[in-house]
């Protein structure tokens, strides 16, 4: 049950925000879930800022009188990140969702936190701008959990991740207090780099209010191409190929055969694919303003993947039918948890490793019983392994996968990658942060959290583990 | 004069170091001084370790005994962020010096601090592939100094500062703790980011004993224009429209007349570029892999630049020819100095900003009677303000001038952009400091370094400005 707001606190938000909150019973239960497993926390109170001035006067409160803050945006992390797990106070940033300023000459867009990735997307691809970052949820999902979460998404192999596309951002601190991390530009050696801090901290070091973000001229052209492998070890084999030969695709994705099986029937306009002898696809994207160089990369793919065991490539012919492969890649995790509740864990490791990788993925399933739908970002190395639930018992769910889990990371962390690519740590991961890092780097993370946040007030239990005594 | 070290601790470094340390008198000039202007500080001792065992045994009794240390690469710096000023030790990394490994497969180098950056670049390009940042102090800097101030050079605008670049490094804390930031991946949203954190901050929170860097296929192609501009704000208007055309040229360098006069006697083969009537060049580079495609660009640029009031372009027929042009902007920093030490503002605004900057310096040339000569990388908004200092009184050279940089700095902060661009704040930007954060920024980062280093040993007085009470 959670904990009632008393009512001193709750007047006081009333006074500030009028009709812009939800309490108790009045919550709808949208607020107290996102997209990892089927968690359900419900805050006490649900409050909507519209400015960083509400934001600050709300943290000042909060600061005051030690309540929990957890901030949220459109919830559709994959770690439970924006959870609100010990109740208190859910910050939604859903009413903060304006685009304050697309300064073409800079290449640059000010905006707000609450903006759905993809409406940020097109409105600066309007006047030939290109900002690429584009998370599998960019249809849903708000620019400032990008931030909070630093996401990836298909484009990172050739165009980096969130962090490498922010300039500056207004926070908000635990204490109420206001500032901006750096400035609008592309090379700055001022101080230390609290941008960088603040982008994947999971909003337990400060609430983003404001985001500067650098853009590019948009690609004027881009191809598609699917490919099908006989063997999924092969296909992620190929994908170092394709570098080593200097080409850098605007995506590169992998889909293995279960991937695509729980799909298909879930995109309306879903080729058919899938053959009995396909164990694996890859989908590859090329990007630029020259056609011609496109193509001349594409027929150098071709041939490099025909040195492998593969069935008919498909080069996507019109824009709906890219918009229909993309679509089938998107709605991946979605389709498999309409299957059944998973686990997700998101993979990463130096992009050659990749095979090493899936053969381990494919050991652990045998020797602890479990089925995986594996899909991802191949290109950097960055593999989503989805344990479905199905009809393991309790017991191999809550006590035999974390060990399964566990044999897996260390395997990731040996191979030189890491437990997260894209999705955060949250709550989900806090029990493996240990191996991706030593007591001294989790201690040096600790005392910052304290910098920032010493009564631990702000998303307090995501990101560290408890220190072990 | 300099505190000389007690006898027991010379005596545990000579046993540790055996003859790689340099004590008292022993020590040569080249260690008391960097780049910065005319400093000279001697430290007490000069140690020279081999292994980050070494460091970490170094900082262990370092920190034991509060002695200062102060890390050093090539001392190329310009913000006097490798100079000894309160003595003490210096640790010269100039012996970690060796590239570990080259992985060609995943595009990636694992590198100890000490290596030049040039020979770095030569390394990896001997097998096709590419690390972009090139400081102009390329051929003498160390990799490791580019770590610790965040070096940009030419190709930021096009490929990014060195913290675009860097995927992990090993540390050694204060105290001698040693651990890796990050991992080996490109993506990683796994905790704080402390690898950004440790980039940029000037070796004031941990020495770095490891860079895994990323690298990408080496371009097979380059062009280079030189274009003669009647008027420098002209230059800059133009800088702004060729972005505006879509292209991202990979250099994009602006040279006042006077950068030129006093360069061109230093540099055996350049060209006799100047005429009468020529008030700023730009130098424009274009890289890739297909010539038709940059062909086509550079014909785009030469189109937009014609708009200007110019004089010929200059179009670089031969390799030596670009070598020849590339020495002489590389060379602008070091030539200005044979002729009179200078202070060297590191300005960066908005790219479109330019145009207001240059006219802010020459207005503030006139009214404190300084003379200034003004180059950098226009394509990301870095204009390098050298402030000669000829005949200047030393009232003026002492007085006055701070007060004309605090007012140059406060129209780049109301610009939107910042105090440096990629020189650091080392020990000479420390006062002008809160003009680009708040206290409240100023107090999270003093908070940040208390962390990392709560004994105040490590670059005591570097970065940040001491509290005001």
């Amino acid at each position: 049950m959670v904990e009632a707001l008393e009512e001193k606190h709750i007047l006081f938000f009333k006074n500030l925000l009028g009709n812009r909150i939800q309490v108790g019973s009045t919550i709808e239960s949208h607020y107290a879930s996102d997209h990892t497993e089927d968690f359900v926390f419900y805050p006490s109170i649900v409050l909507k800022p519209e400015t960083a001035e509400e934001v600050s006067f709300i943290m000042k409160y909060c600061y005051e009188y030690d309540l929990i803050v957890t901030p949220s945006g459109a919830r559709t992390g994959l770690s439970g990140g924006a959870l609100a797990n010990y109740g208190g106070v859910l910050l939604s940033l859903e009413r903060m969702n304006k685009i304050i300023q697309i300064d073409e000459e800079n290449h640059q867009v000010t905006t707000e936190p609450g903006v759905v990735t993809e409406a940020l997307q097109n409105a600066v691809k309007a006047v030939g701008l290109f900002y690429p970052p584009d998370p599998a949820s960019k249809g849903s999902c708000f620019i400032g959990g990008n931030i909070a979460e630093n996401s990836g998404g298909p484009k990172a192999v050739k165009y980096g991740v969130t962090k490498d596309w922010v300039l500056n951002l207004e926070i908000v601190l635990p204490n109420g207090d206001v500032m901006w991390t750096g400035a609008n530009v592309i090379k700055n050696a001022t101080g230390y780099n609290l941008t960088q801090l603040i982008i994947g901290s999971e909003g337990t070091l400060a609430v983003v209010t404001k985001i500067v973000l650098r853009l590019i001229p948009h690609p004027t052209h881009h191809l598609l191409l699917l490919v099908p492998f006989r063997s999924g070890v092969e296909a992620c084999e190929a994908v170092g190929k394709i570098f080593m030969a200097g080409i850098i695709p605007s995506g590169l994705e992998y889909m293995d055969r279960d991937a695509i099986i729980f799909t298909t029937p879930y995109v309306d306009d879903a080729p058919n694919l899938l053959k009995d002898d396909h164990d694996a696809h890859l989908l590859i994207e090329l990007d630029g303003f020259n056609l011609d160089v496109l193509m001349q990369e594409c027929e150098k793919i071709m041939e490099l993947v025909e040195q492998y065991d593969i069935d008919e490539i498909l080069f996507a012919e019109t824009e709906a039918q890219k918009e229909s492969l993309w679509r089938l890649r998107r709605k991946i995790g979605e389709c498999v948890k309409t299957h059944s509740i998973y686990k997700e864990e998101d993979t990463v490791v130096p992009r050659n490793e990749l095979p090493k990788l899936l053969k381990k993925v494919k050991e652990l399933e045998k020797k602890y019983g479990f089925k995986s739908v594996c899909y991802g970002h191949a290109g950097d190395g960055n593999l989503h392994v989805n344990i479905i639930r199905d009809h393991l018992s309790e017991d191999v769910w809550n006590n035999q996968l974390p060990i399964a889990i566990r044999e897996l990371f260390t395997e990731v962390v040996r191979l030189g990658g890491t437990i997260s690519g894209e999705h955060g740590i949250g709550l989900v991961q806090t029990p493996y942060m240990d191996l991706a890092f030593s007591e001294v780097g989790l201690n040096l993370m600790r005392s910052i959290k304290q910098v920032f946040d010493p009564k631990n007030i702000l998303n307090p239990g995501k990101v560290l583990p408890v220190k072990k005594i």
